[in-house]
């Protein structure tokens, strides 16, 4: 029998004001709580990584969605590593390596249901269990081949192509055979990264042009798949461009994550049928289950192999999570955006 | 060996300048032409009835779709049904009733493999292969039962649901066991019409106020499919009425076939991912080989057996085509718009 573990100290962060537009620092505030005692079936966990992700900023509106929004003046949510500091619950024990959702603070406390045992990798740092391991890699390998449905031979187009998600669809793209992947991103150095470092056949900056012009100019004979991390212009000229039977799977959109009006949705949606095109959106949590163990046995085995590779932009301090958060909303991070608590 | 049937005159319809919004009657013109004598392997139709269509309209803009643009001052076709009155195959005999696609004209000639043989129903008008066991049905079943994936229990959408094709959806949906029908059309004797005849659980005339607002209050725990007949604002508000995993098919769009300026398209489409939604444009052919025989057998028993019932709207005269085709644009018809020839 363990004894309860002494209460504790956590540092959360909170949002105090929801977000018009974007979001600023005094929509947050850091704030310091004494954890309770254990309770029978449960852990301590000392984050080591915190995640920041684009659906976020999804959550921080009052708008109806797969999950509530989050609440004002409770701590915010989202992916985390970390290491078992107590625990009293046969299932963990002090020392072992957990991901779970209680991020946006130094340590985390719950049911043991709550967290999730994960393997050290060797040579690599735990944060590749929010990213490249983790969910972001899931969401690329589910909406890529589970949701469009990419046969060998495709024509791929991916926006947001550098991001963390982005990345890796790219990749898993070549691994899998696609006849040519292409890729958008926002700034030269980007581009740069996505045909020299990713492996993509061609991309282009967004900012040089009409998204439609370049995108055709990049896949003449059309695309069959498009991953969507934007939405509005990118997704209208994606459709413009889909070869008949075009697969999008619509994973977020950052580029209307902001707005304060509704965007305009796409003003060629008669090609959807035209063209006899699909339109999927994704939440990746439903596809787990059923997908989980498949994508971290092929994922995980192009990572030891090396054929996979990943980026990842660190930010130190719990207390530079917002920082962090709203550089990666303006596209500052290269792979996945983390903070080390 | 049959000897070649002698020529023979037939008139038919031409496309003389591209419509720019509304067609109107001068971008038709009636042509009467001297047919050459049959070819070896060909048969010679005598029209009943030809099909008047909305996606016809989208093929009267040179823009890219599945199919090629109608070519001006040529033949217009579209789904017809007749009787064969020369052969030269022995595939095909004279006297056989087939369903083929040169319609907009009174006699057709072409190889045998254009024409399909089809039985003649006891007390049923050759019209029926146009609309309930045609393409017009066809497009009901494939597009509600395996694009959309309608399962019992479902709460269903229609909008156009006095049309030939939304009438018979919303008929399969209640036979395959939806939890709830809801139609909407575009006056209140289409709307009545909805629940007493076609047996809609709820219906509303879109004149009547906000598509969204009508929507909601005829669906109060949210709707699961979507059929979309006509774009635009009604799809709009399906995607906001949509539970999580709600699928669209989307067969047409006719608010958006005349219009000269790209139209909005959904200002809410980042509910498509958060709701997990899937929008699927769909084109009846590349079903009809593997669906087609589970399709004919299914409705084609409902019909006997008199659990589905149908309306056709019959113009009377070749000359009248295009009359008929405006109106069916203005939705004056009531179930399948048809000619006699």
């Amino acid at each position: 029998m363990t004894s309860p573990a002494p209460t504790a100290v956590s540092h959360h962060w909170e949002l105090v004001s929801r977000p018009s537009g974007w979001p600023v620092p005094e929509d947050f505030r850091l704030v310091e709580v004494e954890l309770p005692a254990l309770a029978e079936g449960e852990v301590r966990v000392a984050n080591a990584f915190v995640s920041v992700d684009p659906y976020m900023r999804g959550r921080m509106n009052d708008t109806k969605s797969y999950t509530p929004p989050f609440g004002l003046g409770e701590p915010l949510t989202g992916g985390a590593v970390g290491r078992v500091v107590a625990s009293r619950t046969p299932d963990l024990a002090v020392g072992d390596l957990v991901s779970h959702d209680r991020g946006w603070r130094d340590v985390a406390q719950g049911p043991a249901a709550g967290f999730r045992r994960v393997e050290e990798v060797a040579g690599l740092p735990s944060s590749v269990h929010l990213g490249v391991l983790g969910m972001t890699s899931m969401t690329a390998w589910v909406g890529l081949l589970v949701v469009a449905r990419m046969q060998p031979g495709d024509t791929v187009f991916v926006s947001g192509a550098a991001g963390a998600v982005g990345s890796v669809v790219g990749q898993i793209a070549r691994l899998r055979g696609a006849g040519r992947v292409i890729g958008s991103a926002g700034s030269a150095a980007k581009v740069a990264l996505l045909t020299e470092r990713y492996g993509f056949d061609a991309a282009f900056d967004y900012h040089d042009g009409p998204v439609v012009e370049q995108l055709a100019a990049a896949a003449p004979d059309g695309i069959d798949v498009y991953f969507d991390n934007v939405g509005g212009e990118h997704l209208e000229a994606a459709v413009e461009v889909f070869n008949r039977g075009g697969r999008a799977a619509l994973c977020g959109a950052i580029s209307v994550y902001n707005a304060t009006e509704p965007p305009p949705g796409p003003r060629n949606l008669f090609q959807v049928v035209g063209k006899g095109l699909t339109l999927q959106g994704f939440i990746v949590s439903w596809y787990a289950q059923e997908h989980g163990a498949a994508f971290a046995e092929e994922v995980g085995g192009w990572l030891r192999s090396g054929e996979l590779t990943y980026d990842e932009t660190v930010v130190q301090g719990l207390d530079r999570t917002v920082e962090a958060f709203l550089g990666m909303l303006r596209g500052e991070n290269t792979g996945k955006m983390v903070v080390a608590v």
